[in-house]
């Protein structure tokens, strides 16, 4: 855990360049200003590695992917590489279509990513070429449970392993790992699974959290998944008795742009193995 | 009318499928997620047969059209009728341009629509390849009022035979007619015309709705069109006094989340014609 | 300034035309709404045309810019300089790629805009081909104060002249410039930075009261500038503690719904230079 991860973010204000879908585009632009960071979303190959060199960090995300950005992302990703900048990928849907999972594929090979943040579907099809994905949603079966957990921080220290990424499956309990530590984190609502792009949202803070807190990455990592966590329970205790998952979506972004790092160690919740 | 069409969602949890335009895109996903339906969305042609082969319904919208997009919406549409899944057209524009009409009318030929959906402009553009679409809003001359219900209902019914798809002519009066029987629907408010993306809302709900429902496809197509009214006018009570439009557009999704059948059937005002 | 710019665009009701970014393009529709006009989203080249003919106004906004539509910013902008419609241009971006800048100079160069609506950064690189813009956010160094106003405002006026459009320079202090006058405006708040597409949002209002008050475009354009920033201020005094930048986004279009006339005039802070 860092004392000052939200602090760093503030102060440094990175800007994050994002390739990502368009359904949750603009969640993720305004949770990048709730934690103090910047975005700019650019798509285009003519521009991509420009405004990759303008920015601090990238967020690559497979959400509505199309033919025509996948040499955008590539081109993007390379060039964050040559610039030591953390990449992030989000593998949305990885495992759904033959096309997401070879560009997922073509990704890990041709760039070198920080963070990998899927659920467990996601990286399984990733790291087994398996099929089995269900939409953007983990496999009942394939969730990560207390009683499966030791395999499955295995799994994810491997797959660590294998691409020299920090891996964060995101679930019930949210595992964020290298090869060599893993942090189950407890914190999170069930209501937030009723929002779409949660999860983007959670990549677009790891980009943030990680361009600003370059020198411990894991640990970095593990406080964004904390924050979104802590903003989903925070977001929860506001509901008024007519509201839904609107009224909730917007009350996550809220809690992001009021925590504190202070109210973020208080409210952790985790293990560390 | 339906018994248990919202429950029957919750229960059976239809992943759709979403082919749809980037302005209210997101609006789709929160309100399929608030009626327990969970949204896919895909538009790449390399891969919407494989992610349609997921999902249990697919929905078309046709609002920001493209032309990378059309062959998409035929590929999808195609395979969801060889797996006999029920497939929602929202015509947005249809009318307003040569390119929306004929795209339009090209869908109508290939693909076997469930549920065609539009306002009257929009239906009428299809039927008569008129040109008099005032922008996605229905031409306030042609809007359906008491005095014509009777001649737009016939309208309905014949078109609805035509195409073999349960037809919904959105408007302060809502019809829902197969080629036997109409719905003439009193719910909603007008406060709805000032959110983008209510018509967009709806075309998703009806997707959920019908999938969850398969055997009684007029019903829960007319149960989608109250729930929406109802949301409207559950959401209208909940202005505070400095609220507008874009409060206004949470609480209809909250309003989705929380309906039940019972309020739905409490709530209902609606003829059977 | 024009004691009835909001009410003429609830009476004429104008459609406006959008070619825009997918990250902000919904609070665009809705602050359309919002402030009584209508919009429409189209952006492929076989439409566009024919689109901009059925509306009053066309907006053009490079954020997400691709190669797909520059040709279509072309086509809609020569038919509404054709149909001499206000046309604005927000140059997202301008500056920080070769493919952005090189697009706003030939818009700039193969249509004749209305107005010209960017941070300083931008509109500084459309005059002088900088290219030292910092994402989509003014440099600090670039930013309009009291002490540089002087200058800035003859800098205005003179790209006014040259392009013959009004320009507005939006930061701390808003300038609406054409080649005699200028408003210095100092409405607004700094929250309105925290959330994603404000600037947008402006230009989308600027082109709904330009279209509506087509005989007084300077003015007309200094109401839009000054409506968004008391929507600004108005929606931050109805923030809750928990509140934070994603209710703020909502509050503010919800302001601009509710904005009167009298309330514009009375809350207007400026100076005519």
């Amino acid at each position: 855990m860092l004392d000052k991860s939200i602090y760093n973010v503030h102060a440094l204000k990175p800007i994050i360049h994002n390739i990502t879908n368009y359904v949750t585009v603009n969640d993720c632009a305004n949770v990048l200003l709730a934690c103090g960071a910047s975005p700019i979303m650019a798509d285009d190959a003519l521009e991509v590695a420009e405004i990759t060199r303008l920015c601090q960090g990238l967020n690559i995300n497979i959400g509505t992917l199309n033919q025509r950005t996948v040499e955008s992302m590539l081109i993007a990703g390379q060039e964050a590489n040559k610039l030591q900048h953390p990449v992030i990928l989000d593998p949305v849907g990885a495992g759904a279509s033959k096309f997401r999972t070879q560009t997922a594929l073509q990704l890990l090979k041709e760039v070198q990513f920080t963070v990998i943040k899927g659920n467990i579907s996601e990286i399984k099809a990733l790291a087994n070429a398996s099929t089995s994905t269900q939409g953007v949603d983990a496999n009942v079966a394939d969730q990560v449970t207390e009683e499966n957990l030791a395999t499955t921080i295995s799994f994810a220290k491997n797959f660590a392993k294998q691409t020299k990424a920090i891996i964060v499956i995101s679930g019930a309990i949210d595992l964020v790992a290298d090869e060599k530590q893993a942090y189950a984190i407890y914190n999170g609502h069930p209501l937030m699974a009723k929002v779409t792009g949660t999860g983007c949202q959670l990549s677009a803070l790891i980009a943030a959290f990680v361009s600003a807190n370059p020198e411990a990455i894991l640990n970095a990592t593990a406080c964004a998944v904390i924050a979104m966590g802590i903003a989903g329970e925070r977001a929860y205790t506001r509901l008024e008795s007519l509201a839904g998952n609107a009224s909730y979506r917007n009350y996550i972004i809220d809690a992001i742009y009021n925590l504190t790092d202070a109210e973020l160690i208080k409210g952790a919740k985790y293990e560390l193995y």
